[in-house]
Formats: structure tokens, sequence, C-alpha cells
């Protein structure tokens, strides 16, 4: 701790910050080798940025996971998981953003440093892997960079965090359980499932009727068309009836069930916080896919068709990434079986009131 | 024109901007149906807002196309040329944050007047065509929706605009045409292309044994990554020998050696306009695949893997979109033929000379 | 309607949009002149998206105060005044990027059609107006554009249209309506103001304390603060005694007692939509306020201290309506009165009890 | 250096960011006092991003500054500068961005430690001030928070840093000396100071004579705008007349007359990128008051009236630096003395010539 900071300081900013380590560990090689090139500071700074975020993101996982941990996610714990949900995607859109002021480095620019870096590559960032895997990306799903397990590259350090965190618990997991848990689907023999499932079933077949009355369409892409409606109502079905073997659904069908319910009936009072969490998540997907893709285009302009620093041609593993990692896809799959609210299976008023708050209840009494 | 206004307005804002007709375009279907819903309102501005910013690309596009259209592009007219492709790009950034606006529409919310609106679809919009198609995506690679040419969808009025557009001038053959004059590169004897040539030769092949000395690679990587690079450079050579066939560029080698060089040498006085000029129309490509990659998302969000409003399945169609109708490729792919600033041919005293300004050179005399 | 759609086509793109209707009414005086400045047409699009916009908002703005006039504002109602609050901020932060555009049109290009416009302004947009109107600007706190009222600027319809606003509900009354009959602040016996009041009075007084206590800090500099504190905590014990004459505040104590209730306890699950509403207004103020100062930057760049087109020194006003239209700073002055969780007084338990939701209180019978 | 890394490794993406010690540095007070905070670890990484980024703005200043410092700034040095600003500008963006994520925490979970930080201030950020006094803001100049010089809360060690900026080369000054240079202005009898004081004259004595034919303006209000016109035409002479004693403009009348020639004439080639300078700088000043704007709105929100960490009420002190901490406030002035280009008096063609190219002189030999 420095020692000219007058005993009347308890808090020094420069301190409390530490900026003498902080800023003192930006070290470009081209200058440790005697050939420097002035934009390695600004790679390093970028990434060293990307870098504390992730922490941020690993410590807002954190009390989201230990909060999701629980038995009974009470409401005022649900309230800070979105939060927590919602900060994650604010940082998220930064980090596009931050690919904005790397790309004013040009071509030229990197090439005068970009060889002295090889092989260390972004894709070992030990902190993005634990976020994906702690979200849920699954290692056999996971895009190889070639034909071996990525992690062949990382120091043994690394390689055991990583580990640590593979066998850790997994946030789809845990919002599955939640999600499986929600009372008022099976309460009181209430007819959720059946109800819903004949609503869509109706909706679907319209669509499909709809198709034969298109005038000018061929009938290889009728037929096509056809056969994707008939596949999502197969698909759909298949939630209702769990013991008809591989599913095309990550998620239990119970918390399928769940998430329906909750996307369906969104404006009762007590749903409106859940909804908010489904949505949370789709925003932190759709961020993380877009920041995949923004980055593809940023490597492909930075380096064309060569290898990466680490080894990959770095704009197609990139954009493949963005259509595959995807974790929550069974949350976007649901949009599908969505039918007008006019169509809408009517709740039963004892659920309704249940779905309302204590003091509206009470108010009554 | 309204009455009222007093004499001396010689133009009144309301007037100026038509805000009365203007501002009674938005006639919602479902108004007119009976079946009011509220978001279709929201639906029709974000519309109408990207039809008045395609009106504006347009408009950039006339001028610019104009310009480039002279036999002569002199450099102020070069010079609005690049501002006009940098507003462009501005645009395009301001139509990507709209669908920020637009997803702030839930999927139940677009279902209340979705199938209302059957079967037209933003695929439609002939000004976006017009765009595509006077900055050169050709007809026949086009992404097919189902497996008809897109524009039998399209009314007999819009068909011709359409058609029009498909036998105007494209602005990446005037691109061509511009680059190919480039007076430096073929001047008195000087030997851009093989001074270049022989030096990413070297280059290349330093990779291609980098990769046999990287250890921990699987045989079949290193044969991939082989292969790739022994692949790049084929493609590089045969910029310079024009005879060999089919190519993997679009544009002619004149074109593609000229904005080499350009690329290359983009410090030099003369070169750093031109340069401008390449890297905005980077630009431009790169913010319309993240406008379809971004769309492709709030589609499937949306609409899950239902058909889209037109017929298709719009997710699908527009994440391919994002890759496929890319038109200036070429400028990319030079990213993988840069080398090094020190290993970099040095340029003829006389050519360097002739990079500089009228000024400078004067200064001498 | 154009009678060339096949009669198959019961909605098409170009009709439902109006497009050759909408896309006819971009006329530049410039052109009209025979002097065509080019740059005129981006001008006219700018303010044709601001006003598509301006009606847009206007839209939400039509829900959101027909639900809040309701006599009770049931949940599912708040939750979508809520949601219509969020879209308009999203719109409001488009519109400050729109100005990213609009700068790209320089000084000089600007002068080439300036003139014929003349005395034609932003100021006088009517929908504009309107929303400030509607959200509660006072026409007494209107700053001037010079010594008279604005509208005498405008037509005679437009000034029917802004009056008509000026009589209609406002939303910051229809608020203070609502906050006011918030039923847990004065609930069987609880003394939220006395206890809350208690330790807002404890924490400011060890503000003042703390001051006494900072070295190094001038007696001038301290005479300021510990003012500046006195102030503080007179404007807050004024919520709880009306009759002191007149206030430091616009809304009526009772509201500013429920607005601070439903902050400090923001996270009992009651309230966490009620919080929402208060945050989406606070992000409307602040995204007003930067579209305000951003729009005061781009005056200054474009024009200097010229007047502007309506005859005002642009830059300056608009910058001072940055500061000075605001409308829900009450609900900014609340974080003053803030303490730390740590500090504050406990609900007593029947009340939390009543903040829950039914089904938990349920489960416990 | 960790140890096991395998030899083959010569560079290891975390040992290259030196991720063990800067991931080490975020260290929360509420911690560290056994009363931990969630929400401290983003007020951390915020801060420390933001401090990395100072650092990145630094290393460009440090090349803009050197290369501004040679006696002949040559046109690819003078690329290099531009391009430095602009990533400046880029950086200034992502910072304003970066309120976005730190307001993702509320007033109440500030609370939890705000006190413990007192009084370290975000003012104290070395860094930052460095950056304003390379740029140009004097000591006299700067806000005073309180009656003291703001160094009084600095370490000795941080005091010196500010210290050897304040005698270091400020940018504004560099830039001065450079525009004072300018050839063309003064070149063989060449008027153009003449000219164009002239044309600027008819300019705005037609403005004022546009005002006097204004109906239904008040005589008060006319007369107002009347002394604004001739102040701004007295402040247009004085640069031309250097001996009139005290001036409203910080750089020498040479530079000004410089930078409205460049300014003018941007559309020549020999002027296109000193007018890209001009734009960047103006560009960079916009960037820091619009981030000054927006932090001071979020102080407000998150801290109301009272004061902040550092003693200050920093609302107010934030808000008036973006207004008063201007630096480049005479290259907006500049936009007051345009005039449309119809008017613009024409460049002698010995002049015009000496603007363009080498090779476009050249080709008329």
């Amino acid at each position: 701790m420095a020692t000219d900071r007058p005993a009347r300081w308890p808090c020094y900013y420069a301190d409390y910050l530490r900026l003498d380590t902080l800023l003192s560990q930006q070290v470009p090689e081209s200058e440790r080798l005697g050939i420097p090139a002035h934009d390695e500071m600004l790679f390093i700074v970028v990434h060293q940025a990307y870098e504390l975020w992730f922490k941020q993101i690993l410590h807002e996982l954190d009390r989201i996971q230990e909060d999701f941990g629980h038995e009974q996610v009470e409401d005022d714990r649900l309230g800070r998981i979105v939060h927590g949900l919602e900060r994650i995607n604010e940082i998220m859109k930064l980090l596009v953003h931050q690919l904005d002021v790397l790309e004013t480095m040009r071509p030229l620019d990197f090439l005068d440093f970009r060889d002295l870096l090889s092989p260390a590559s972004g894709f070992q960032s030990v902190q993005f892997r634990t976020i994906e895997i702690r979200l849920g990306l699954k290692s056999e799903e996971r895009l190889r960079l070639g034909d071996k397990r990525f992690d062949l590259h990382l120091s043994a350090d690394d390689r055991a965090r990583v580990d640590r965190a593979e066998i850790g618990p997994k946030l789809i997991e845990q919002l599955d359980s939640w999600l499986a848990r929600t009372p008022f689907v099976q309460l009181s023999g209430y007819t959720f499932s059946t109800a819903y499932r004949e609503a869509v079933t109706r909706s679907l077949t319209s669509d499909a009727e709809q198709l034969r009355n298109v005038e000018g369409m061929s009938e290889t892409q009728r037929e096509i068309e056809t056969r994707a409606i008939a596949g999502a109502l197969e698909r759909f079905n298949a939630i209702f009836e769990p013991h008809t073997g591989r599913s095309a659904w990550r998620m239990s069908f119970a918390a399928i069930q769940a998430a329906l319910f909750i996307t369906v009936y969104r404006d009762e009072p007590v749903l409106q916080l859940p909804f908010r969490l489904l949505a949370a998540l789709m925003d932190v997907e759709e961020s993380m896919a877009l920041w995949r893709y923004r980055h593809s285009l940023m490597v492909r302009r930075m380096i064309g068709v060569k290898i990466g620093t680490g080894g990959s041609s770095g704009h197609d593993y990139l954009r493949q990434t963005s259509d595959r990692h995807q974790i929550f896809g069974d949350l976007f799959q649901l949009s599908s079986y969505l039918i007008p609210r006019s169509v809408l299976p009517p709740l039963p008023p004892e659920l309704k009131s249940r779905l309302g708050f204590a003091y509206a209840d009470r108010a009554a009494e």
C-alpha cells in the first residue's frame, strides 16, 4: 500500500481500484522483443476488458445459481435472479460494442504483431468456457476446433478449472427443476395440458389447411411446408406423451409444459416475474449469439481465410457456434405453439384467483 | 394545402413534411376488421420507417452510381462517394437498432393480428430488393424461398421496378471498372504484381511450414489446414494468371490487383481515399449481414418454426442470406494475402513521389 | 387499391403499408425551386421518421392513459402500462441514434438548402409538444423561445390540437392519484411515515456529522454542504407536514410517501411491478433529456451561434430544456432519502404477508 | 510464469494477458469488512474497465502528440493522427455505453457499500485528468469542486503525475501551431481572408435584414437576435484584426483562419484529410461532453442531491462540466461563419491546382 496517503483518507480511489498493479499488466510481446507494434496495446486492453467483464458475469452466475439451488425459490429471490440475468444481458451488449473498438485495428496493423502471439487464442479463455458450461453447453455439443477436445490446448491449471465447472450445477438444469415444480399446471384436476393441446392441434391443422389453399405455390413447396407443420405437431404432442422415445427437446416435459403455461398466461400477476425470467434467458442467448456472429465478421475482415492465432479458421468456427452453441433453444421453440388469445382456453376461476395477489384476494373477504 | 397558414410563412413545418398525409397512412387491418390489436400500429410504423430509410439509401445510391459512372472519377467526386457509403452504413446500423424496438412486441401480441396480414411479407419490399440488386446481388445467387423466383409474388408494377433495377448498372461492376483503371499498378515498368507475388508466396509457404511444426496437432487436422493454405495460394496465384479457367473471384483480376495495391500501400496520400472507399464497402456489407442475422434471431423468437407471413420459414432463410447474400466478398478475401509491413516490397521512388500531393512535389522544385 | 393484384392476395405488402402514398411525401423545397440540394432528402426522411415514431409514442400513451384512468388499476393492466413505457423508452433511444445519421450531414451541406425552410422549425412539431404535455410538462414551465408563447407560430389547426392536449389528462397526475391510493402505507395503524422519518433523520444527521469531521475542507465549503443537507432534511420533512406552505415537490405528499414506500420495499412481491413502473418513468425522462442534450450538441455543430430555422438560437434552447423540461423530477429526488437496508425499519409481519402472493399465503392454510 | 506450460507454447493466452494478476485485483471493501455487498464487484469492474480504456486513450495520445510534435507533419503521419482520434472517439462511445451497465445497480444496492468508499471519488482518476490536461483543459478553467484545487485530494505520487502533464505539450496548442503553418492561406498574394471576409459580412448582414422582416416577432426578441448577429460579426472580424484586444477565441487567428479555409474548401484533395482531423476533434469533444452529461443523469438517479463519495454534489458538477470543460469550442464556432457554396469566393486556378494530387498535376504536363 502506498505510504503517502494522509491518515485521514480511509479509502483512496487509486488504492481501492489497485490501479498500480492493474495498469502494469499490459505488456506487449512486440515491445518485449524490441519490435514495438503500436496496436498491440489495443489488442491487450480489449481482451483484458473482456476478461474483467467475464469475471462479473461469473459473479452474477454465482448468486443466480445459489438462489436457484434453494428448494423453494421465493419471489424476492426470483426477482434478483431476473435482475442478474438482465445485467448479464446488458454486459453482453457491451461486449458486442467492444468489437467496434477492436475493429479500428486494421488488418495490416494486426499483422505487425500477430505472429508473436501464436498459438495463443481467445478460445483459451477459461472464464468464457466456464460461462458456457455453467449456462448448460454440453461438452459433446461443443463444436470441435479440428478433431480433438479443445482443452488439450489448456494448461493443467486451466483444464482443472474447466473440469470443476463441468461437474458443477448447470443453469438450464436448475431452471428445469424449478419449472417442473410449478404448482399451477397440475393443480386440483386442472386440465391445462388437455385444453391447450386441443387448441394447438386445431391451430396447426388450420395452418395446414390454409397451405392447401394458397394459390401459385408449387406442389414441391407445399409438400415441404406441410411436412414442417406435421413435424411441429409431432414435436408438440411429444411434450405430453413422455414415453414415445427420443425427444427433440432438451428440457423435461414437465418443465416445457410449465414454460408454456407461463408464456401463455404471462399477464396473470403471479406469472409476470416467471415470464420475465424466461424472456431474460432468451435475451442472454440472443446477445451471446450476436456476439459470436459479430465476432466472426470481424475475424473474416481481419484475417480472411488464414488460420487464427489459435490455429483455427476462426471466421467459420465462430459463425457456426453462433448457431450451434445454443442452450435455451427449447424456449424459442415454444413460440411455435402459441395460439392467439382469442382461442386460448380460459382459466378456471379458482385457478385465476390463485394467480392473483394476496391483497386483492383478501379485499374480497 | 392547409388554408390557415398566415401569408408570411413561406414554409411551415407540418406542410413541408406533409404530415397530414404522412400520418394518415397507418391503417391497421385489425382495426379495419373491427378486431383492433394494439401492437399492429408498431408493426406498421417500424416497416414504414424501414421503407423511408430504404428510400434514403436509394437516394444515396443514385448519386454514388452517377458519380461512379463518369469516365474519370476525380477526387472530390470520390470523396462524396465515400461519404455516401458511410452514410448508408450509418443508416444500416440504425435499421439494426430498429429491431430492438420491434422486439418489444411479444409473440402473443403478434399473434393477435399476424394471420390478417397473410401472405404479405417483408420479402416483398421492392426497395430492399432494388438496393441488393444495385449493389450487385445476382439474381441466380439469390437464395430461393421455396422453388420459384421470389418475384412471382410481386405485383406487375413491382415486378417491373425490380426488372428495371436488374438491367441497370451495378455498384460492384462500377467499382471493378474504376479499380481496373488505377494507373499506378502498371506504371512505367513497375513490378507490383511480381514483387508482391513473391512476397506473399514466401509468407504462405512459411505458414505451411509453421503448421508442420505445431506439436500436438493430429495428422488429419494438419492435413486439412495444409490444404486450406494450398488453396489460398492457388486462389492468389489465379489473380495473376487470368487464363487458368474458372475463378474463385468475382471481380476482374485487374481490379483485384488494384484493390490489393491500395490496401497494401494505403498510407500513401493518393491512396488514402481509395482505401476508405474499400473500407466503406466492407462496412456496408457487414452491417447488412448483421441486420439479416439480427433479423433472423428476432423471427425465431417471434414465430419459432412456424412459417412466416410470406409463407417461408423466415428464421432459416434470413440466417442463410446473412452468409450467402454477399456481394463484396472479394474485398474480405484480400486480408488473406496481406503480409507484414516489414516484408513488404518497397515502392520505387518515382512512384512514391507520384502518390504524393502536388504541393509536396512542387516544394522540391 | 392497385388493380394489378391477383385476386388471391388478400394482403399485399406495398398496399398494406400504403407505400405508393407514403413514398411520395418527400418533396424537397430545393428541388421544387430548381436548385436541388442532395442532402435535403436526408433532412426530410429523418424528420418524417421522427414523426412516425412520435405517432407510435402517442399510440402507447393512449393505452397507458386509458389504463391509468380506471378507478382500479389491476395488475394485468399495470403490467401493460409498464410494458408501454418500456417501449416508449426503447423508441426514445432509437431517436437519439437517429441523430448519428443526421450528423452525417455537414454544415456546408445543410447551408445549401437551410434558408429555403425558414422559418419552419422542429419546435413546431405538434406531436412532440403533445407528448410533453400529456406526460405533464406545464405550459408555464416551458422554456420560452424569445418572449412569447411558442404556439403563436402554429397554424390554427395545430394550435387547436395542442389546446386539446392541454385540457386532457396528464400522466403525472394519473400517477399521482394512483400512488395516493396505494393501500399499504396507511394500513391498520402501520407507521411507515413515522418509522421511516425517524430513520432518515438519523441518516441525514449522521451525514452532517461526517461532514464536520472531513479534514482539509474549507469552512466555506463545509458550510455550503451543511446547508445542502439541512435543505434536504427540510424538503423531506415537508412530505409529512402537508400544511407548511409552498412545496419543493410537484406531486402530492400522499403520492410521494407511496413512491418512497414502493422504492424502499420494492423486493416484496406485490411491489415489484409498481417499482418497475417508477423505474420506467425515470428511464423515459432520462432518455428524453439525453435526446435534447444530444440534439443540442448537433445543432451547435451544424449552425454554431446562428439562429435556427425557427428563429431561435437552437443550441442553447435545447441544452436548457434538457435540464428544465423535467416532469418526474420528484422520483429522482427520492434517491436522496433512501437509507441502507441495514437500518431500514422492518415491516410488521401482518403487512409483509399481505405483500406476498395469494398462493404462498394459501399454502400455509 | 506458470510452470505447467508445455515448452512448445511460446505464448499462452492467460499468461499473455496476465490473467492471474489481473483477475486478483477486484477486492471489495464490503467483503474485507465482513459485510459483503453483491454489487460492489460491479462497481469495481466498471471503474477498472474505465481505467484500462483511459490507459488506451493515453497510449493513442502518446503517438498523436509525438506525430504532431514534428516540424513537418507529412500526410501519412496526419493519416494516423486522424485514425488515432477516431479510435479515441470509438472508445469514448463505449465508455458512454458502460454507464448502461452501471445503471443496472439500483440506488438501494449502492447504499449497501457506498459509505465504505468515502471519500474516494472518480474525480481522483489521474488518468482521466491527464487526458483532459493533455487535450488542453486549462487548470484555471476547470470547474471547482468546492473552493479549492481538486488535487489537494490527491496522493503525492498522483499529484506529481498531474503536474507532469500540466507542463507537457497540449494537443490544442500543437493543433494551433500546425494550423498556423498551413501554407495555402497566405500563398502568393492570395486573398482568402479578404474575399471570405466580404462574403461573410454580406451573409450576416442579410441575416440581420431578414430578421427585420419577420412578422409577429416582438421588438424585444428582435433586438436580442439582432444583437446576437452583431456580436457574431464582431467576433468574426476579430479573427482578421489581431490587435483589437481581448479575444473571444482561444486559438491564434492564423490557426482559426486556416481552420476556416480547410472547412470551407474541404472537398479539395489536399484538404480532405485536414478536414477529417478537425471533424475527429469535434467528435471527441462531443463524445466527452455526452459522457459527462450521461454520467450526471446517472448520478442524479443514484444518489439524488446527496453528496457524492468524493464529497461533491456530483450531478450538478458533472452537468456543468459537460458545458464548461470544452476545449475545441473554437472549431464549433466556425459553423457560424460558413456561407453557402453558391456564394463562396472561387479559388484562383493556380491555388486550386496546388490543392490537387501530384499525378493529376503531372497528367496535364
